[in-house]
Formats: C-alpha cells, sequence, structure tokens
C-alpha cells in the first residue's frame, strides 16, 4: 500500500527530477546512481545531497533489471505528446506493456522512477496512468485530476506567468485566487467566441482526455477490447454534437457545418494562448482561412494525403451503402441492425479492432492530426501539432466540431438505412406517463436557471521549479440551479421495471420553425437514464439533477488528492473511472437571457429490452451513458441514444407524433442570468 | 554617482518588484509604502521584511511628488509594447519626458523606482534607457545589453525552460552552458532558413534595438533631431539588404524580392519560437500565403487600410519624380542633391522630424505593423503583434528584408535621379591606389575565412522569479579570422589627407554574370572607413579589420555590467551610444566551402571634400558609419554610400569603368569552412 501511494507522487511536478521533493511531505526517491540521469551523474552527490536534506520522507527504491526503453526514448523530454499519431501511440503502446509487466507493485515504482526523468513527461503521465486503471493490484489507486500535473494544457498562459511569481513573493498562507478572465483567448468580434464558454470549459476538456484514457485506441487488446467501444465512440462524440448545437442555438448561431470539403479555405481561427510548460513552447496557432495539405513528416513517421481521407470516407459510405464491410482476410462481414454501429466505430475512429485497417484507413484520428498540422504540414518549421493534436486540448477549437460533425454525419447515414422502431418496440404495455414537472427548489415550475459560477483550482502541482504551496486559479464556468423531475407514471398492469430515459431538445430550430422529427432527433441531449419499480397504479418517480447518468460530480472533475478522497474501499476502488464523465456544470445548456424553450423528453422504457444481467454493486456507474462501466457490459442492451438514433416509423413527422403512451413531453424554460457568482468554496481566504 | 549606480539595478529581473534584491549585491529598495503596487499592499509589511532580510544593501529612496502616470498605464503590465505603434510611441514619449524632468539623479532614481512597477516592463526599459542616454547627468551611465535584460526577445523559448531547470537544481558553481541547436525555428526543407543564422544573430538583432534607440522616431524633439537622420535610417537599412543579399548570393539564394504587392499571399512563413516572459505569451507565427488585412484594432487606436501604404507610396514618388515635397503649410520643398535624401527619409520612416506626416503618412513604420497584425487585423482573437512589431525582433522575420527592399526600392529611386558623379568629384589629385592586399596571420592572402563559433552569454539577469546566480547560454554565430588591408597608395603631391573607403561586392550575380554598375553598386558593403594621411611618394597603409567603422567588437555586444566596463572616464562616458554598431563577428558574408569570389574595393577619397569640422577626440565613433557619433555631426561630408549611391557617369556600365585613379579592385575568395569552434572563453568552465 505505501508503494501505491508512493506512485502517485510521480504524477507531482512533472518535469521536476525525482530527487526533487514531491507532496505535501515532500517525499524524496532514494534512487540508485544509475537511475540519474546523465546530465546529472557529475554532480550527483552534490545534487542529491543538497534535495535530500529538506526531504519530509525519504523513499527507497528497490534496484530491478531495467528494462531498455529504446524507441520510447525517441520523442525527446520537450517535445508534445499526440495519441493521434501512429508513432506516439505505438511508443506509448510499449511503455504501458512494461508497466504492465512488472511483477508487482515494487517492481512497478522501481521500474517508473527510473523511467520517469528520461520518458517524456505527457507519455509518462499517459502511460502510468493507463497502467495503473488496468492492472489488478493498482486498481483502487486514485488519479490525480490531469489538470494537476499538467496545468497548462487547460489554462491561459498568462496565468502560470503570475502563478509564478505570486508563488515566489507572497508567503503561502496570503495567496489570493489568479483570476482568469472569462474571454482571452477572443472576443465578441468573433463570433465562434461565443461558444468559448464550453469548449474551453475545464471540465469538458478533462473529461475527453479521460474518455481516451479509459477507452485507448492502441495497447494491449486487454486494454482497448471493451464492450461496445465503437458503438461507445459514435455516441459519445454524437452527443458532444448535439450539446454543441444546443448551445449554438442558445447563442443564436446555426448549426456547425460539417467539415466536408477538406480542399477548401476552413475560415474559422483558434488561437488557443497555451503554453506548454514541458516543451516550453505555445501551442500553434490556427488562423483564418486556411487549407489543409497532404503532410509528410519523417519525424512522426507519417505520410498522408488529403486523398486518402476522401478515398476512406468512400469505402466506409460504400459498406454502408451496401451493408457490408470487408475484413482482412477479404471476407464479407454484415453491419448488423444492433452490432453494425460498433464495427463502425472501431472502423471510424479508428481503433485496433478495426476489421481492416488497412483498407479502411484511419479516418477520424487523420483528420485530427491534418488539422493539427495545418500550420507546417512537411515539418519545415519544426512546428508541432495544435490542438486538435492531443485529446487534452481539442475540444478548444471550433474545427473539432465541424469535423466530428462530418464523422457523426457518417455515422446518421448508417443508422439512417437501419429498420425504424416499430410503436411495439418503443411502447411499454400498461405503462403511461402521466406528467413531468421539473422542479427547482424556490424557483419556477419547469425552468432551468443557469449562470456564471467562479471556482477555484490548485495549481501547485503543476508548477515545475518553483516554490511550494498552494497556488489557485480562479475560473468562470457556466452553471445551473439543481432540479428535480417528478414523473407521474401509471401503471394498470402489476409490478414491473422500466428504465426512464430523459432527454432535452431545443423546441425550434435555427429560423424559429418547429422541428421535424428528423432534425430534432440529432438535437436530443440525454440528461439521465435510470431504472425505476413500477407498482401497479400511480408512480411518482422523483429524481435530482445531480444524479444524473451521464455527468460526474465538479468535486471529481477536479479532484484534489490532498484534499479529498472518497473514503471506504469500494468508492475507492472506481475512484478513477470514476474521473470519466461530462462535468455537471455542464449539463445544461445555457439558454438565454430572455428564455430559450426546449422540450424535455421522458420515456419508460420496458426493462426486459433493456436488462443487461450483471451486478454493478459497489461499482462506480455515475456517467454510465457516456462512459460505460469499468470491466462490466454497457448499462443498456437498447442501441446507444435509443429511441433517438433511428429515422422515425412511416406516417411520423413531429416529436409529438412519434410519442407512445410510455413517453411524453413538456415545455421547458432555460432562462440565463448573465451574473457571476463567487466561488462556493475559496481555495484561499 | 551612487544613485547612477542604483539607476542600473532597475533594468535587473524586469519583472520582480523593487523590493526583491537587485544585481551582485542583492541590493534591495528601500521605498515608501505608497510605492508598492496595490497588489502588494494587503502583505506589505511582511513581504518587505521578508525579502529586506537577505538584502546585502539597503537603498534609501526619497519621497518626491509623484507624477500622473495617466495614459501611460493604459499599457498594461503583461502587454506587449512596440515602438511601430503610434499610441505606444506617444506613450513613450510621455513617460521619456517625465524621466528627462526629473531635477536630478537622486529625484530621478525615486521617480523611476515608482514607475518601475507599474508601467509595462518593456516599456520602462526603452523609456529609461532613452532617457539617461540622453540626460547631461547620466550619460556616463553604461546601460546593460538589452539582451541581458529580455533575453526572451533573443533566444529559442526552450532554453528559457531549461535555464529555469538548472537555475533550481543545479548549484551556481556547477552549471555549465545550456547550448542553443544553431537551427530551432527551421529546418532546410526551407529555403529562407538558409539565412537563419544571420536573420536571427543576437548582435544583428542587439544592433537593431539600440539603433532604434539611438535614433527614435517620437521623443522630445532634441532627441529626435540628429544630424542627418533621416539619411542615416536610409543608409543603415539599405547597407542591411545588401549585406542581406550578399548573404542569400552565398547560399544560393537570389537577391529578395521587394515586397511590392502588398495585396497578393506572402508566401515566406515565419514561426519565431520565442516566448515573452513579460506577457507569458508567444510570439504569433507568420503562416505561408497570408495575405495583409487593413487592420482596425481599437485597442491601440489604430485604422490602417493597405491603401494608405498605396497612397503615401505613390505621393512620396510623385514627390521624387517631381524634385519636390510639399511641407504642411503647402510651401513646396525641393529635394537637393545633398539634402534631399534627409528629407526623404524623415518622411519614410517617418520621425516626427517629416516635414508633411497627414500628407506622406507613416509608411515604414505601418509596413511594419500591417505585416505584424497579419494574423489578427481586427484583434478579434485578441492576439499582439508579430516579431516585425518589436524593433528588438524584426530582424528575424523574413519579410522584414522584403519590406525594407522596397523601401530601399523608393530611395533608390530619388538616388538615381540625382546628378551622376563626374570623374572629377570621384578622383583625388595626385593620388593612385597602387596596390591592395588582404593578410590573414598565417593564412592565404585575398582570402577571407569563416567559420562557426560558439559564445556563451548570461540570462541570469531577465531570468525572473528563479533562484540567482549565472545561467549561461551558449550560441552558435558566423565568425571570421580576423585580416589586415594593405594598400599602397602613390602620391605625386604633397602631403594631404584622404579618407580609405573600403567596400566590398560578390564578383558575380546570382546566375554567375558579371555585373553591371547599375546593379553591382547596391550589393557593395561598407566595410571600413578611416582618415589617412598621404605623404608624398608611396605609402603603405595597414589597417585591421577589428578597427572598421561599421562595427563593434563583440564584448561590447553582449556587454555584461558585472564583469568588465570600460575603465576611465572618457571610455566610459561614450559606452552606451557604442553599444549602437553592427557586431564584428558578422562583418563579413559567409562565402562558400567551395570559395567565394568577391571584388574589394577601396577608395581614397580627397579629405577635403569629406571633412567635418569638428573634434571627436574621446567620442565613441567606433561604428560611426552606421550610427554616426553621439552629439556631433554624422564623420563625413560626403552622401552616405558614396560613391555608390548613385547611378554612373555617362559610358560607365561596369565597375572597372567606374574606377578612377585613386580607387583600385582586388579579388578577394571568402572561403567559409563548416566546423564550429569551441567558446574562446567560457561563462562557465
Amino acid at each position: 500500500m505505501e508503494s501505491k501511494k508512493h506512485l502517485l507522487l510521480l504524477f507531482d511536478r512533472p518535469k521536476e527530477p525525482v530527487f526533487m521533493a514531491k507532496g505535501k511531505n515532500k517525499a524524496v526517491f532514494n534512487v540508485p546512481q544509475n537511475y540519474l540521469e546523465d546530465k546529472y551523474k557529475p554532480a550527483a552527490t552534490q545534487i542529491v545531497n543538497r534535495f535530500g536534506e529538506d526531504a519530509g520522507e525519504k523513499i527507497n527504491v528497490s534496484r530491478i533489471s531495467l528494462p531498455p526503453l529504446g524507441e520510447i526514448l525517441e520523442l525527446k523530454r520537450n517535445e508534445n505528446f499526440s495519441l493521434f499519431l501512429p508513432k506516439h501511440r505505438r511508443i506509448a503502446g510499449k511503455l504501458i506493456d512494461i508497466f504492465l509487466g512488472m511483477r508487482n507493485v515494487e517492481e512497478l515504482l522501481s521500474c517508473a522512477v527510473y523511467a520517469r526523468d528520461r520518458v517524456n513527461p505527457y507519455l509518462f503521465n499517459y502511460c502510468l496512468s493507463v497502467a495503473l486503471l488496468h492492472r489488478p493490484d493498482t486498481q483502487d489507486i486514485d488519479l490525480p485530476s490531469f489538470i494537476s500535473s499538467f496545468p497548462d494544457k487547460y489554462l491561459d498562459s498568462q496565468v502560470l506567468g503570475e502563478a509564478r511569481e505570486q508563488a515566489t513573493i507572497v508567503p503561502d498562507g496570503s495567496r489570493t485566487p489568479i483570476e482568469i478572465p472569462k474571454d482571452y483567448t477572443a472576443s465578441d468580434l468573433e463570433e465562434e467566441h461565443r461558444l468559448a464558454y464550453f469548449r474551453e470549459d475545464l471540465g469538458i476538456n478533462l473529461h475527453h482526455w479521460h474518455w481516451h484514457l479509459v477507452y485507448p485506441f492502441e495497447a494491449a487488446r486487454v486494454v482497448v477490447d471493451k464492450n461496445r467501444r465503437g458503438e461507445l465512440f459514435y455516441y459519445m462524440h454524437q452527443q458532444i454534437i448535439a450539446r454543441y448545437n444546443f448551445e449554438r442555438l442558445c447563442n443564436d448561431l446555426k448549426r456547425v457545418d460539417r467539415l466536408v470539403e477538406l480542399k477548401s479555405p476552413i475560415k474559422e481561427a483558434y488561437f488557443p494562448k497555451l503554453d506548454s510548460l514541458v516543451s516550453s513552447r505555445a501551442w500553434p496557432s490556427r488562423v483564418a482561412n486556411q487549407t489543409l495539405s497532404n503532410i509528410r513528416r519523417e519525424t512522426d513517421q507519417i505520410t498522408q494525403d488529403i486523398d486518402d481521407l476522401i478515398r476512406w470516407r468512400d469505402r466506409i459510405l460504400e459498406a454502408i451503402h451496401s451493408g457490408v464491410i470487408r475484413n482482412e482476410q477479404g471476407q464479407e462481414i454484415p453491419l448488423t441492425e444492433n452490432e453494425g454501429i460498433d464495427i463502425l466505430g472501431n472502423i471510424m475512429e479508428s481503433s485496433i479492432l478495426s476489421p481492416n485497417r488497412a483498407y479502411y484507413g484511419d479516418m477520424h484520428n487523420m483528420g485530427h492530426v491534418l488539422i493539427s498540422y495545418i500550420h507546417d504540414p512537411d515539418h519545415r518549421h519544426l512546428e508541432t501539432f495544435g490542438v486538435m493534436g492531443d485529446s487534452a486540448t481539442a475540444m478548444r477549437d471550433p474545427i473539432f466540431y465541424r469535423w466530428h460533425a462530418f464523422v457523426d454525419y457518417i455515422f446518421q447515414q448508417f443508422k439512417n438505412s437501419l429498420p425504424t422502431y416499430t410503436p411495439q418496440q418503443l411502447d411499454f404495455n400498461e405503462v403511461t406517463v402521466q406528467d413531468i414537472e421539473l422542479e427547482t427548489p424556490n424557483g419556477r415550475s419547469n425552468q432551468i436557471n443557469t449562470f456564471w459560477q467562479q471556482s477555484d483550482v490548485d495549481l501547485s502541482r503543476g508548477m515545475d521549479f518553483q516554490p511550494r504551496g498552494s497556488v489557485f486559479v480562479r475560473f468562470t464556468h457556466l452553471q445551473h440551479r439543481n432540479f428535480n423531475y417528478k414523473i407521474t407514471v401509471n401503471n394498470t398492469g402489476g409490478n414491473k421495471q422500466g428504465t426512464c430515459r430523459i432527454f432535452i431538445a431545443p423546441k425550434f430550430d435555427e429560423r424559429g420553425n418547429p422541428w421535424t422529427f428528423r432534425d430534432q432527433k440529432n438535437m436530443f441531449v440525454e440528461l439521465d437514464k435510470f431504472t425505476v419499480n413500477l407498482k401497479q397504479g400511480t408512480n411518482t418517480i422523483n429524481h435530482s439533477s445531480t444524479d444524473s447518468s451521464v455527468t460526474i460530480p465538479f468535486e471529481r472533475t477536479f479532484r484534489n488528492l490532498d484534499n479529498e478522497r472518497p473514503t471506504g474501499g469500494d468508492a475507492l476502488a472506481q475512484f478513477n473511472f470514476c474521473g470519466c464523465g461530462w462535468p455537471q456544470h455542464m449539463l445544461v445548456p445555457k439558454g438565454k437571457a430572455e428564455g430559450y424553450a426546449c422540450q424535455l423528453f421522458v420515456m419508460i422504457s420496458d426493462y426486459e429490452g433493456d436488462r443487461i444481467n450483471q451486478t454493478t454493486e459497489g461499482a462506480c456507474n455515475d456517467a454510465g451513458s457516456y462512459c460505460g462501466i469499468k470491466d462490466k457490459l454497457y448499462p443498456d442492451r437498447r442501441s446507444m441514444g435509443y429511441p433517438f438514433d433511428r429515422l422515425p416509423r412511416q406516417g411520423v413527422s413531429t416529436l409529438q407524433e412519434f410519442l407512445t403512451g410510455n413517453m411524453r413531453i413538456r415545455d421547458i424554460n432555460i432562462q440565463f442570468e448573465n451574473r457571476t457568482f463567487k466561488p462556493r468554496q475559496t481555495g484561499v481566504n
């Protein structure tokens, strides 16, 4: 158990060598001489003694036979690391395997200590995280939030400068949080900036990073091959686009344009204003009206033409429209009604589960890569990739949504080719939803109240080479008042179980017209999904917005290991996986100051069709809808997105017409108040 | 004298407040409470005590009636500062005036201490530097090299990260210099990168910064109105273009294209890879094929159309081709043969000496501004300017030379309109240059040997908020072996004085053809100019390349105030001005590994036509050709660039035909050895 705790110290201050103090107790690793980097060997004794003197704790590291790091060292310490790049994925796979192969935690610690100061810090963090998540003997370790190791991937670079100033000058007790301006990447002159609060939200970007940590597309097969992961890739990103489009409508912008013309100028620019502390380089910007180029970057071992993407797209569409894919052996595999989407997801992403990567390529990943190298396609300027090249930062850039809207469009081509749901597949015999009410304590019913909220996060674990002690930054994010669903269900039959599925969508389109169902179905955002027990007669279901199946609580998104950790074995056991989840504060879109008309949709589906036979007792299933449940099956047998994942049956053109007796809709108003509330709990008083 | 020394401490660690230790002796300013920034006032006692404890010296600051800073504070601490922006120039002018207005050094110190932690650090450094240069009571203060305060404007941002790591981990005595890779901004895939060693040379960029410090285009008139400053603007930049073209030819590139099509895409990209430590933002990059836009940036109070530049250009050409300019009163002023270029220089730059800024505009400055805002012309992305917006960094970008080639082309239009020099204006009666030899000790005669040299520079005065002690970086620059001119002159008359003018140019053009004179004249690079006494008969002139009138020694370019300073009053007195000068290590172009054929040109002109009646005893006139001499007339009565500043007389089409008896040419070979020599003296052993 001690060694496990010590492993966590390796996430602290990623560029400070292991012989410098780590964590609250100023622990120092006592390493064999040959563990030191070459550059420190000449002054080794002096340096090690110097930092050892102040140590609050000395951690002895056992000497093991050290694994050759080989190709892993080709990614230099001061370079950037991208999961989208095949070479980086391969290197990461190797390091993960080394960590997974250590016989016990003792050896893992020694190996990780050795690797830490040699391997690229981003790569190290990723690989150790994946290994800790997937080793049986380390699953009860709670990983620190990625932002605490690498705040530079999330925060305005100016804040890091101010933090350095504050940590040097102001004594630990007297520091006050450094405020990040809400609008620092652009101004309102730029239309797309209206969505910055969404794109640059710390929680959303942490979710995206964590999702890809839980679902790596390349690693040992046992790590990658999770239940319905291809389908979840489709669904999680479909929901991101639905949410983004919803937010756009709230901000008087039309739904996002698919990035379909890959050879035309891209009009949206993005200037991330992030500095990489590891590479001491700023993240490259993307100026307006740049055009993608074929890339040929020897350093990344990558040559990729735009035409490759076009060819892959056409082959994927060929598979969709013919209903079969070709696997590596040349066999035709049908895209079935229920499992087809999972295969397509793996093909599209692509992960190593793709049945034919040579033929269907690496569509989604290479889109990220091409876009991220738009400014330096042949590496002549020695530039690294832009924010689209890193899952921790990609969602900041407007182009992310244009690209994923294109990816989703292809998935929808498949979904639209499936048989429509019959009323029998939708209805729940004897069950009628009679009423829905959305209640906000002391608020108006059927109204959601949104506003700006400030919160604090501690940077100090990620601020290398500066004095210790907490340094808080204060950021501003969207928030809403908690609310409750009150759903009245009539059951004319015997006791039964159902699944309550709650979605929300805008009531009108960009023109202010009511939707047709085939358009509105793609706008529905999942708010919650939970099992209900129905007794005969009238049932009243009360459910809180904070119990959503898509979100994790704010405290878990920004978990600070020094201050809080789940108590008790079971909760702790699953804490990592729980790091994945849409941030609770972004559960509902912003709405408008004059109110924004939405439709809340509630459906009680027949649990007989939903049921997965497994126990999820003690499992962290808070955000199961978007993240699945660790080591378990996806907790819903229906196609993800049900009942909005397909075209409507013949004769249905509106939501109203779509409803069966077990569904109901309710007009909801999202009322935004343009006011900023101070932190509920401050980092420093 | 004490106060003067203390003033220099204000250049140390520009972002660290005045109450933190400054300089070698860890001096701390003891300031009145109201001098502290507001943010430090709450914890004032605690903070001031904390830093006061370690102080090696406490400097008491006298309380004065504080000047209102007003508009000066509109430029925030974390913004960037540009002399090219009218608003910034105006603010700078005000702060310079405040500093100039202080009654004595005591008050100046107090005022500067007060301003330092409030005013933008770049602005503060610039204004205090100009004030110290121009106040009668502070002229004997030697300013530190700009690079020691702001290394971030000169060095790869990654080096700064490494320096921070080293300063934290490695004890002061054991540090080794951090090496800057020679090629960090681009690779050889990019043709323009062949010139990076020139564009990114630390000494060249320091020269350019210092030149504009000595010749500000906006400040009190007494500061701006220096002898022939408009002409020097023309000539210094003409020489930069000549040198750059020379280097291009050495690297198999053709002469630089003028940036004449202001509305077409600019094909060259530039990625500076510099971080601003003050603004905690990277310098914006300029990607390939971007097009200039009209700018409208309210924060900079600037609205400027490309058409404005085109209109100004046409008006300036109108003036040139008609021979008269219109002043503000509507009067016509002739552009005379000798003074016309000075007026045109002031118009073109433009400085406040321009006779009609409303009509002829702000051509050269606004070119810098338009280019530097190419990525964010309307400030929608809250971006600052690119490297072209700062005279300390502008010469790094290939576009600088395309822009200045365009500016120079307009000047040449004027020069080409002047009467050609007659043989009588060129010749020197009774004087014949009989022979020239260029000698390198232990080397081949008439050959210049070039190679790569490494040198070290100490960053530590510019590294805010990190442990103290020297941190050296090692950079690689062009260098040549010192050589001597041996010139044999026959004088058939009595004792007389002459001016020996030495130039060098490539022997062939890009196609390998011999030049016509009208093209070659613009390629001539001034190497030296000095007065000679000629006795009757044969005179042998020996002159060292290190005594060049265009350069300053390496040690002065990188002067480190802690280690070395000129001894004696006179030398010290002029040390500042001497910071201006082409770096000695860049005196001659690179040449080629297979040898590069050049023509060395020597002319002895008649001193009667050259003489300026003034004493320059004790004055620093090392680099008079490019910088002038402080508070003196320009030390040569001829037009700058003479005899190559005009078209040749009728019938002359080659250099050979141009020669009169007092001129001679000699074929010279520049032999480049692609080898890197270690530092002659190392920062740290």
